[in-house]
């Protein structure tokens, strides 16, 4: 895979946008949450998407310039109607508007409807413990994910990404309620690789290690019956809160041709003051735990993906041929046009 | 184990508890969150604590009156001291502080310190729920799980518990962070059965399967890396929004000692309307969905302990003999010294 600069990967992401419509600062937005994910090594959630994101403004299924409009159910509580608008772009205007009704109510939430994929959500969830703030972030997505007890793919992957400020910086974790992405199913399908035990169903709902029958089929939840119930949870709670799709009514963030129908809620709340060295202190010390044997370290959740991400933004990004010269080809066009 | 009538184990919890000082309503209230939980076969969070929690309150360390004082840091956020109460009382009176300012902000959060154990959280989830909004309920707890990767016993067992109105009744999910309960760990130490693989470490920290090392060692988090994730995330998030202890510094749930140091979150949402029908035609699909092979069918979590207490509450509730015989020496003492 040839190493690309952060910079540059970002600078023809934009432009290929822009070729598409989308406007500056909409662009360099969407190009940054794609890059996010691949400087963390997310490449699902990567530029794998542009050329699809892309595909979505020409069908007429994504917006290039909605940001969506907002309606205030109280002080605390707005409905986003994402107006099919890129799902950064939405988000980003979203935590705008909650982000001071937090600071002024204590708490405040977003409830988006028809947004795009907004990308990763440690995204915000890092922006917003950045400022201080506490933030939890639920997206519902198309239903990949099978019931504990069940055979078939009925549940989203439904991540939630939580931020919580430290005097160290912030705290954010961001996993999805299923035991691996499918990325990660359709990457071993690619390399010819089984799958470990446990992992996936086919699609008669008959466990399989083969990666290429388990594209088909369903992905394990997490955590067995706790995993399921959580993402079954954060789906109902989603749905409860933006009115928008469930289960295998969900589509949009993996075709290029259907109007996005999943959910996103943003919860923003206001910390009482002065616990940011005591969460820093206790962080350390589970740093500096002896580690169980097999273990190099108790790790934080999400520090290898900062560690990495400041790795890639010197050292370059690795990018599959496929995805770069896609990218490429899609700003040479937008150029070609006289579009950029 | 005798079966003893759900009203008669209420009406003596509350006479115990009235004997050591608890007004009529608080008592009851206590009272009923212990039988909530033996009715749902949750024995860890039953009347085993009953004795414990009238000796904190002879000691000192819980108030048998205090409700908590409430300082309200915006419309949409009240902390709450406890005044080292009863739990459920100062939750209660948490929650009928933000359940109106949901309504009228869209969303409200309790942020609740010094209050003692307030039992199992989907009581409080579930009766959000019923009435018409989502909720959110967290606690943090003693250490008694290891990091992944780690050794020792660092985090929490760090419960949440979420609630969503649907068309059929409230849908909730209550679970420990923990891959077990310490309860259940001390259930088979007292029954000398062995412990499955992977549940728990022994002091030194070495993975164990005998149940008495365990009970001084640490639980595994449930779902690896990614349960470990939430539930650290889950005890900073209650640390910065309560100012409460965290990891080995939280006490005063398992001890009759020690003032209880650990918090309580409350978020509380307004709903967009008309969701209730799709949320409860998509858990009907669910429950009709074919079963895995080994699994009769695909349950919907907190189902099974609904129907559980609804037939405990017809048919009487198993209780450990010492537990029963504790419960009446209470509740005689309290008679002979005249304070019912």
């Amino acid at each position: 895979m040839p190493l690309v600069d952060a910079v540059e990967l970002r600078d023809v992401a934009t432009a290929a946008l822009k070729g598409a419509g989308v406007p500056e600062g909409g662009a360099r937005l969407q190009a940054d949450l794609l890059l996010d994910a691949e400087l963390r090594a997310v490449p699902s959630h990567g530029f794998l998407r542009l050329e699809r994101l892309v595909a979505r403004i020409g069908n007429g299924v994504a917006s290039a310039t909605a940001s969506g409009s907002h309606d205030w159910r109280g002080p605390g509580f707005v409905s986003v109607d994402g107006q099919n608008g890129l799902g950064p772009v939405v988000a980003e205007a979203a935590l705008a508007a909650i982000s001071p009704a937090a600071k002024s109510q204590g708490i405040a939430v977003a409830a988006v409807a028809n947004a795009n994929h907004i990308g990763m959500l440690a995204y915000y969830a890092e922006a917003i413990a950045r400022a201080g703030q506490v933030g939890i972030v639920l997206s519902t997505s198309e239903a990949l994910v099978h019931p504990y007890g069940g055979r078939q793919a009925l549940i989203g992957t439904n991540p939630i990404a939580i931020g919580v400020p430290s005097a160290d910086g912030p705290f954010v974790v961001d996993l999805a309620t299923s035991l691996v992405s499918m990325g990660e199913i359709h990457d071993r399908a690619h390399r010819g690789q089984a799958l470990p035990e446990g992992w996936a169903l086919d699609a008669q709902g008959n466990t399989t290690t083969d990666a290429e029958a388990a594209k088909a089929g369903a992905i394990a939840p997490f955590g067995a019956a706790k995993g399921y119930a959580l993402g079954l949870a954060f789906e109902l709670m989603v749905t409860a809160l933006t009115g928008t799709a469930l289960g295998r009514d969900v589509v949009g963030t993996l075709d290029a041709d259907q109007l996005c129908n999943k959910g996103d809620v943003f919860i923003v709340i206001d910390p009482v003051s002065g616990q940011g060295e005591a969460i820093a202190r206790y962080l350390e010390i589970l740093r500096q735990a002896e580690p169980a044997d097999g273990f190099d370290q108790v790790l934080i959740p999400g520090e290898r993906g900062r560690a990495l991400k400041a790795e890639r933004l010197r050292g370059g990004v690795p990018v599959a041929d496929s995805v770069w010269s896609s990218m490429q080809r899609l700003r040479d066009t937008a150029l070609a046009r006289g579009e950029i």
